[in-house]
Formats: structure tokens, C-alpha cells, sequence
């Protein structure tokens, strides 16, 4: 067990920012909803079980209509992509203003709707592609789509749940791998590819080497102590020192006791 | 009669230019095509007997799907300004070339449908806002959009008919002016009103003229018979002149004698 | 009276949100923004007594010179709105960073202009449309464009004044209704109904609904006690409960005793 | 044989329109364009044997290096959507006019090149994603990327052959299949699918459908005679009828006797 | 003489396309335009005797007036930079078609308004920067802007005279060179520089190379008999061969004796 | 001396507003950055020693590579121009969310960079031109850039140093004047010239006086004692008031004695 090994770890997913974000998080996040539009359009081929409806249509059909729940970074990304593909993207959230803010940045080619139950069961029955993008950092995703309205949709249709990694965000999500990334259930492609930036490793690499980078300098400069002394931020992001649980969360989780990082380094 | 009063007639919308166009119609088309998405936003509120959608929605909710029948110039200026306000804009037409040319002017913003009676059918019948902009120069418009079409549509819904000058293409169409514009007909608020342009009329004054303007110098430099003889374009203009009919297609259409401009001048 | 009723009394408009806007006012604000750019179009037909501009006019006359007097919700959407339509818009506001902002969501398709006395009205006396956007929160709008500068506009331009409901921010204005919504006062269009938003009632009510929503539920789920001790925003909302008057503000424009919420419940 | 079976045949690729376009031919291209830059990012997976690049990154990375060569329907559809997903598109053509016109409708979005074999060498082997979209109606294509410009390319970059069902227009291409879709040579993921439309079969056949459905109302109500006499575009459609060969073209490929479509029908 | 040199001249000014076109002025023009609000842009400053107005303004200030007197290549490319850059551009032309498709693709972005004499002094007198974009092939320029519109232009307003290579499309205009490219006449800076495109060598150079690269390869391959027989284009550059003059253009205006190409070689 | 003039002196760059910002910087900021562009297209020509590159190239040529070190208020409008003009625009910053605004704002047109000293040596060498765009408030600016990459870059390429006003960011840079703004040094142009500003005074007076206003009309309104007790943004700008030096970090920097704002007036 890591207590035991008398190690020091440093979770990349709770170190924080000023604005309370987790910044080490926000370029993975990124990079899975840009791709979550990628594999949704390479779903939608006959091949993989799709309908077979090109992702933006050509001139005189019609594009994919896109469904992204979620509007935060994950939803976002994926917003870019689906409009850059020409495809009739809504983007559903319950807070307003991001959807405001969507809205000024995006124009007439974007739409967006207030997120209930009813709503999004109501976008959902009628899209080509739903993205599951609702991640809450540090807990399982709520489960938005329910079996019953995924049996409504439409056959061929495509889900890419990016939320897999906490448990998915549709009822009817199992994690698959980049090797055999969908599956067929009540006719609906499921794509629920764990670790989705795996797939596109150098550009990860690159992203997240972005925002460590000025922790590992700070480490390597001053040392453990000193830096987190100093660095609020990184000190949010060491749960174990020395034998020595720091985080609160996991503490309260597995029972265990909390020393404080100030008190343990 | 205007032959008897030995005048010299020019007719506008016969004059042509060396692609075979009307030059002295577009202007008008164009005014007629943006204004028909104003009047469609206005006719929408409440007191219009519309459905009280906000054209463009606003974030949280939907905009208006707008159905406009024609890619030609009132067409696209329709679409321009429909795209604008934030509307949820398809044009339907047969001629894919023009579809294709959309396409890559609009981007992600329009979608565009290959146009059968079924597609109309079924466009309309969910549409907000149908704009029937099909103009057969010096033909009546057929009757695209049927009574049948129109019960279908939700009520509330609004009908633009930039056509009704020349018989216009809903099946239930009739000329309104613009002091009262619309009528509420199977709950849907028909727009019909004839010379739409009138309204702006400052603004038509200096497109008309823009395009006039050289037909008239040419006339003042040279006189009529000169400029007859010297501008083609401008002699497909001239219909009547000194009691003689100078146009073949009025000839035959009257079963008069036709006698050709350049005889007759 | 309200207080006699024993009712409770949540007011709209004094809900906060985390930032310390009122959340409920944002949709209203932001319908009425974007129909003032449609009825402004409108209200400079001929018929209406405007001077027959088209809006964005068409290609080789000018577009309608509109001036945003205000660059926040109601100006932003009526920026939005007045780009889409092809005219040429300026934002005037005294925050700087405002500015800034709409600078960069809009480019170079948007001109913005810092308020004074001085520049609103030379601006003014240019337009051809005037949206009065300056509301301030449980205040009466200050007169920002006088009498003198109204009778320099030219004849048959049209100010739109969204502020009416609080005043008005135009001198001349008078409250109108859906049903005669303009008044010529200087041969000036003067457009300044009451609740513009209740002409889009439907899109108004979904707004409404998406941001009113989650207080709803929370009262549902918790009653009122729970609800308000739970919900610093809601309290802010609470304005009337068991006779007792809760709101600080109107127990002081009344000189009324002041009982604090959570002493009231 | 398809002579001696009496048949009346008609191809789809030999029918032109009013401009000597191949109208039959325009929307599979322009599928086929679209769908080369979906499949281009789903084979810059790791799993596909690609770099791990994210086609558009995301921000503080690099995006994709993208050439298309050729500038027709295939790359303009190719650039659209390339330039959609955020990736740095350079199209390469001789036609000066076409890259003006390209420059015209995506301004700085997009970077064009003149096309010689120095230039595409040059780009090529700097790209992360080549498109081949040179397609010569009626003959094969030409090797415009030869093994030694392929060998030079970076480890894991992705050519997509729109060209392959004429032949391919890389040296190293040959057919693969929906089901198997690229292989590894010199390191370079080849994408060489054959019928890459069939694919997204539900929007192929609507697209083919806009095109055909005149040719084939034609044939309906006037009869295969009167229709060729009529429709000249048809008739260049027309290759083998009642055992004779009306196609010069495949008459002189194949040495056989030419008889006019006029004198066979 | 070029005559008695025994020279072959190739004019590259007098080789056409297929649509009529001198394919080989257009690069040339392309640079030209967009130098010209480059230059515009530093002609501005105050140090160069202009008025001191930033081209874009920033935001709460007004952007500089731009007026583009010709919408052919050089305009288009002008209009692109200005409105690139911020400014507010107008397009005057009397080609209405061309309005109506910088309008297309440009949309609320560009003002166009119809050139005649008297429109083209409101406006000029109006602008910050005035762009002298007519150029007629073989001719000298018109003198757009006369002497007395120059005079009543406000101080520190610049002009670039894009047409002084073919006299100057602005009364005022005396060509200057790049080491001293402005000079001041009635207050407004006059930008009159000959040769622009040589400022920009590296980029002129390859531009040059890109549309003359084919008829230089056509002569390497085929020697100047067969390819003057072969190619209509380069049959129309070929103006003088062995001592005689091919050029009947020439021929007329230096009363010289004229021999076909065919009939020369 | 300052001090001993009795002077009260109030220090625009020390004036601060409720974000923490320095707002009185702010439009001179803008105003170097859109002018850093129009100075580098200009200084790329052969006449001030560039590389003679078209600043956004033509179709069929490459447009200048641009590096923007900084992604502030210097380094956005400086990127919003070079887009304008079609360059190939790269903006490296170390601030990840601020990359991420400018991604959302300017999507496909814009390439962003984590800024390492790798990173910018790597993007420095390749760039045909660099913009200098960070500065440190009230401090000497860092030198991103050394002599050894000056040295590595293409002869003819052009640096804008607009931090010159507090030492450079490059090591090679020396102040110069608007007179004479540029020299060689290893062949890279160098333009240094200080007060940039200056040179478009018009539109700079307007901008300062949009910010500088409120402080103005406060201290007339009120005197400098109540203004300087009400206005805490004032405050941070007054340095000297009779005798006393009130500014905290002059005090220190100079060694002298320190006495609050408060305590002074």
C-alpha cells in the first residue's frame, strides 16, 4: 500500500489554482472533448454499427444533430470541433452563465438549452451523437441518460461517454479500450473508451508537461518542504508523506487518520 | 392604351445584362429578401397572432427554424439575414451548384435540401418561419407550398410570400399592403404584402437608381435611337415605341403584330 | 396592501447570484435586447413613420447607423443582433473593460465609443436608430439623451427605449403598448413599449423557467424556512413574509419597520 | 458481357451539366473530402500506428500540419473541415484562380501553395496529414507523391488517398477496405479505402439522389427516346444501348464499333 | 530598338486566360493591394505627416475611414487588409455584380456603395485613408479623385495611389519611390510609390513564378514555334519576333507595319 | 527635484482599479500592440533592410510567420492584427488559461505556445518576424530573447520590442525614435522605438482621456482631500503631495522616508 512505502505522492487532481479550478486536470479534459467529436464522426460509419450519416452532411443533406451535456471545459472542446465539422450542435447545461458565454463566443452557430431531465431526454431521443461531458472532479458522474431513453433513440445513433473514467454518465456505459472502443447496445454505438488521451499520447504529453512543469521546477528548486510552504497549490496536491495520510478527503473515505501537510513535512 | 399614346416604353424587368440576368430586378429581390426576415421576426410576437418565439432565441433556448424556398437573390439575402439574427436556417432548392456555393459562403452556419415536394412537406411542417422566395421572371410562381402544407404547420407559425407580385408560391396566399400586412389563415400568420421595397422606400430609391443610372446617361448622351442601336441590353428594354410593340413575348402574348425595335426606331 | 395579505413575497428582482448580479433579470434583459434590433427594423418603414431605410441595406446603398447606448446584457444582445443584420453598430459605455470585451468576442464588426455627454449625442445625431440599454438595478434610468438632442436627429430615425419599464432613458420618452407601440415626437419613431418581452411570450417563459427553476425546487424540496436559511440568494428575494417586511431597501423608500429574514421565518 | 445483354446502360460518371461539369460525380467528391479529414484524425491514434497527435491539439500545443493537394471539390471539402477541427491546412493546386477564390472565402484560416513537385515535396515531408485529392475524370490518377518524398516523411504521419478508386495519386497506395483501413509502409499510415462514401451510406445515397432524381423523372415520363433526344447531358450519359456502344470514349479504348446515341435509339 | 535587336519579346502584361484575363498582372495586383493599407497604415502616423489616427482605433476610440475606390483584384485585396485591420471600409465600384459578391463573402464586415462622381467625393471627403484602385488594363487610369476633392479631404488624410504605375487614378498623384514614398500636397499625404510589389521582392518573385512557370516550361519543352502554335495565351504575349512586330496593338499605336504571330515564326 | 517642488504629483501607472489592474496602461497597451504589426509589416520590406516578405503573403505564397511573446493586453491586439492580416500567428505565454481565452476567441485562426526558453528559441528562429509583448508593471522587463537566438534567426526578419519603454525583452534591443525606428543587427531589423504611442497621438489623447476622465472629474467635483479619502483607486496613484513622499515602493527604492496617503493630505 502507498502509506506504507513510506513514499511521497503528489495527486496531479487535487492540486488547485487561484480561481479554485484544477488546472493539472483542465488540458486532459480538453484533449477528450476535442477527440470525443472525432470518434464520434468515425462512429457514425456503418463499419463501427452507425447510421451511417456523414458527421456535417454534405450540400442538400442533412449534418449530424450533436448533443453535448455538459458545457464546462470537456463540453466546450467538443463544441469547437462538432460546429468546426458543420454538424447542428446543442449544447445542454444548467448553468446559465456558461451558456451566455457560449453564446458570445459562438453566435448563430451554436445552440443551447437549460439542462432538466426532461430536456435532455427530449434532445437525446433526437440526436445522431450524445457526448457525456459532465465530470465532477472528485466524485462518480451522475447518471444523466437512463436505459430508457437510450432505447429511444434512434438506431445507428452514437454515444461517446466522457465521463467513463468516473463511472460514465450514461446508464448503459461499460469502459472499453482504444483496441475495441465500441460495443452495440438496443442498437446504439457506445463508444466509453477509458483514458480517451491515451490515444493521442504526444499531444498529451505535450499538455500536461504545460501546467506541471512550474510544480517540478519549484520541487526541484526549493525541495519538498520549502515549496510547500510556499505554494498553496502544490500543497493541495500532496496526499501522503512519510507514512503520513494529508489528504482530508481520503482520510474521511477510507477512515483513516489526517495529519495535515504543514504538520507532516 | 400605351400603344396609342405613341409613347416610348422601357421596360425594367426586361432589360438584361450579358450573363442573361435582370440587373434592374436584383436590387429589389435583394431588399425584398432581407426585409422578409424582419417582418418574419416581427410577425412572430404575440399581437401579430405569431406563436411568440424570439427569432434568434435567446441562450437556455430555441430559435426559430427557418424554412426559406429558393437559393436564388432573395433567397440568400433572406438566409444572410436569418443566420444573423440567430435563427436556425435551411434553404431548399433544385439547384445544387447554387446549394454547393452556400455551402461554402455560410459554413456551419446554413443548412441547405435538396428540394422535392416531399422535402418542402416535410420542412415545413416544422418550421417556424417558411419564406417562399421562387421567382420565375415574367411567369406566374408556382404554388410550391399546398393548402394541405399549410394545416399541417404549427400554429403560430409565420408565412413570408415575397412572391405574391407575381401570384405567389403558398396555395393560400393573398396580397396584403402594408398597412395591414398579415392574416391570420388555418392559424398561421401569412405576410403577402405587394412591392415589400415600398416600405424602405429610401433605400430602394438608391438601388434602383444605382442600377438605372447607366441605362439613363446612355439615353441622355446619345438619344434613344443611338443607344437602341449601340446597347443590346438596353434594347431588350424597349417594349413599345412611336405605336409600334416592339417585344415579341407581349406581341404573342396579346396576339398583336411585333415589330423589332431596330425597324422601328 | 401586500403586508396585510400575510403572503410570502419572493421578488425576482432582487435574487442575487454568486457574483452579485440578479440572475432572474438576465433573460428579460437579454429578449429585450435582441427585439430591439427586430422592431427597430420594423419601425423604420415608411409606414410606420420611419424614414425608409432598410436596416442593413443592400450592397452598394448605406446601412442604418444604430447606436447602443449601454453594453451590458441588453446592449450586447442588441450588438449581436444589429451585426447580424449587416448594419453598422456602435456600443457606447463609460466601462472600459466592457468595451474591451465586446471588442474582442466581435472584431472588427462592432465599433465601440466611451460615454460622455459630448459623444453620446454627436453619435446620436448621426443614427438612424438609438437603443437606449441603461438600466440600473431598483433605480429609475437616468435621461441620458435630451429633448435638444432628439430634435437634432434626422427626420425619421427611431430610438427604441429598453429602459422604459424603469423610466425610460430618452427624455421624450412615454410608455406605449404591443398593440400602438410608436409615437412620432420630432419626427422621431419613438418605440418604447412596456414589457417588451411579453411579445415573445413563449420564449420568455422558458427563460424564466430555466433561471427560476432551481429556486423553485429548492423551496419545493426544503420549504421556505430550510430553503431560506440554506440559500443566501433566495433570501436576498424574499422581500414580504407573515407581515413583516424583509427587504431593507423597501422598508427604507417606505420608512417601514425592517425585520431581517431569518428573524422573520 | 454488358453489350450482349441487351441492356440500356447509363453511367453516372459521363453525365455532365451546363458548365461540362460531371454533376453525378460532385457529391460523392465532396463526401469523400469530408470524411478524408475524419478518418485522417482517427489515424493519427497510437493505435492506429500514428504519431498520437490531437488533429487540432488544444491550447499551448501544436495542432496537425495539414497538406491537401489539389484544390477541387475533394480538397475544398477536405480544407473546410480541416480547417473545422483546428489544424494548420495548406492546399496545393496549379489552378491560380481556384487558390484565389479559396483564399477569398477562408482568408487567413487558410495558407495555399502553388503546386509544383518541389513545393508538394517540400510540404509533404514537413506534414503531419497528407490528402490526396487529385482526381482526373475518366483516366488515372498521377503519382503526384512518390516513394522516395514518402520515406522522407516523420514516423506516424497519415496519408489519406481520396484517389485510390483511379489508381491512387501516392506511389506507395494500394486499396484497403472499410474493414481493415490502413497499413503501415516506411512507417506512414496508409488510409486507402476504396468507395470511402459507402461508409456514410445513409447520407451518400440522399446526396446521389439530389443529383440523379431529374435524370430519372426525365427518363419516367418521357421514355428513354424522347428523353435523349431532349436532354443533352443525359445523352452524354448513355453508353450501351440495344447491343450497340454509344460511348466514344470506351468504343476507342476498346476497339469496337462507335454508333451515335441518336442513330442506336 | 527592340525591333532591330532581333530579339523575341514576350510581354507578360499581354498574355491572356481562358476567361479573357491577364492572368500574370494578377499577383502583382494582389501584393499591391494589400501593401496598400500597410502603408496606409504607417502613412498615418504623425511622424509622416498624417493625422495621427491608429488604422484600427482601439477600443472606445473610432477606427479609421477607409474608402476603396475600385472592387476588382486590387480592391478586394485592399478591402481584406483594411477590414483585417479593424477599420471601416467602404468598397466603391459601379460593377454592381462585384458589389454584390464582396457583400457575399465579406458580409456586415464591408460597406459597398455604387461609384458615381458625386458619391465618390462625399466619401472621399469623409475617409481617413482613400485607396486608388482602378486600373484598366493598357490604359491610363481615369482621374477618379480631382484636385478640388483632394482640398477639401481633412488634414493628415492619406491616400495610396495603387493605379500611378498607369498615371495615377488622383489628380494630384506624381509617382514617388520607396526611400522617400509619401510627400504632402494640400495637407494629405500623398503615398504614390511606382513599382510597390518591389518592396516586397521575395514574396513578388514567387508569386511572378507561380503564373509564369507553365508558359516558361511550355517553351523549355516545345521551343517557341510549336508552343506559340499550341497556346493561344502565349501566342497573345509574343509582341516581337526576328524584326517584326507582332503585336497589332503595338503596330497601330506606333503606325508601325503588324504581322501576325503565326505568320512571324 | 519633484519633492521639493511642493508638487502634488499623481502617477498614471500607479493607478489601479477593483480587478487589481493598472487601467490607465491599458489603452496605450492596445495601441502598441496593433501598432507592433502595422511598424513589423512595414519594416519586412527591402528598403528598411527586411527580408521583403508580403506581410500576409498572396494566394500561392506563405505568409510571415509571427511569434507574439505575451498574451496580455499587448499580445492579443497584436494577435487580432496579425490575424487580420492573414499572417500565420503563434502567441506563447506561460499563462495556460489566459491561452485558453485567447483559443476560445479566436479558434482556427490562432496557434498558441507554452512558453518555455526552449519553446521560444525553438519558435524565435523560425518566425520572419517576433513581437515583444511582456511587460512587468512597475519593473525592468525580463530578456527572453539573447543575443545567441537573435543570431539564429533568418537574415531579414523583423523584431518589434515593445517593452522597450522599461528595457526590452530582447538583449539586442536599444531604444530609437519614430525618426529613424530601425537598425540591423545581424541582420535582423530591430524596431525600438520608445513611446509608441506617440506616433498615432489622436486616437492615444482620446484613449487616455477615456480613462483618465472619472479621476478628473472626481478631483474637480471634490478637491484631492475627499477625493483621495473616497477614491482608493486614486489613492494608489498619488505619489507626492506637499513635500511627502506617499508612495510605498518609490520610498523604498529610493530610501527615504515613507508617509501614507492618508496622513499626508
Amino acid at each position: 500500500m502507498l502509506l506504507d512505502s513510506g513514499c511521497t505522492a503528489i495527486a496531479y487532481e487535487t492540486i488547485t489554482d487561484s480561481l479554485g479550478n484544477l488546472p493539472l486536470l483542465a488540458p486532459m479534459s480538453a484533449i477528450a472533448g476535442r477527440m470525443a467529436i472525432h470518434v464520434a464522426a468515425y462512429s457514425l460509419h456503418k463499419n463501427s454499427g452507425g447510421s451511417g450519416i456523414l458527421f456535417g452532411g454534405v450540400p442538400g443533406t442533412q449534418p449530424a444533430k450533436v448533443l453535448i451535456v455538459g458545457g464546462g471545459v470537456v463540453g466546450t472542446n467538443a463544441a469547437q470541433m462538432g460546429i468546426g465539422l458543420g454538424s447542428d450542435v446543442t449544447v445542454i447545461d444548467k448553468n446559465m452563465s456558461r451558456l451566455r458565454y457560449l453564446d458570445e463566443i459562438f453566435g448563430s452557430r451554436l445552440k443551447t438549452c437549460y439542462a432538466t431531465l426532461d430536456s435532455i431526454e427530449e434532445f437525446a431521443v433526437e440526436a445522431d451523437v450524445v457526448v457525456g461531458a459532465v465530470l465532477i472532479p472528485g466524485s462518480t458522474s451522475p447518471k444523466l441518460i437512463n436505459r430508457t431513453t437510450i432505447s429511444k433513440m434512434k438506431p445507428g445513433s452514437v454515444i461517446v461517454d466522457v465521463a467513463i473514467d468516473q463511472g460514465g454518465c450514461f446508464e448503459t456505459s461499460k469502459a472499453t479500450t482504444h483496441d475495441s472502443p465500441t460495443y452495440l447496445y438496443e442498437n446504439i454505438v457506445h463508444y466509453c473508451v477509458a483514458n480517451m488521451p491515451g490515444a493521442v499520447a504526444k499531444t498529451s504529453a505535450f499538455a500536461l508537461n504545460n501546467v506541471t512543469l512550474q510544480f517540478v521546477l519549484n520541487l526541484a528548486d526549493k525541495g519538498l518542504k520549502e515549496a510547500s510552504y510556499d505554494n498553496s497549490h502544490l500543497r493541495q496536491g500532496l496526499n501522503i508523506h512519510a507514512g503520513k495520510l494529508t489528504s482530508l478527503a481520503v482520510a474521511k473515505a477510507q477512515n483513516k487518520q489526517f495529519i495535515p501537510v504543514l504538520d507532516a513535512i
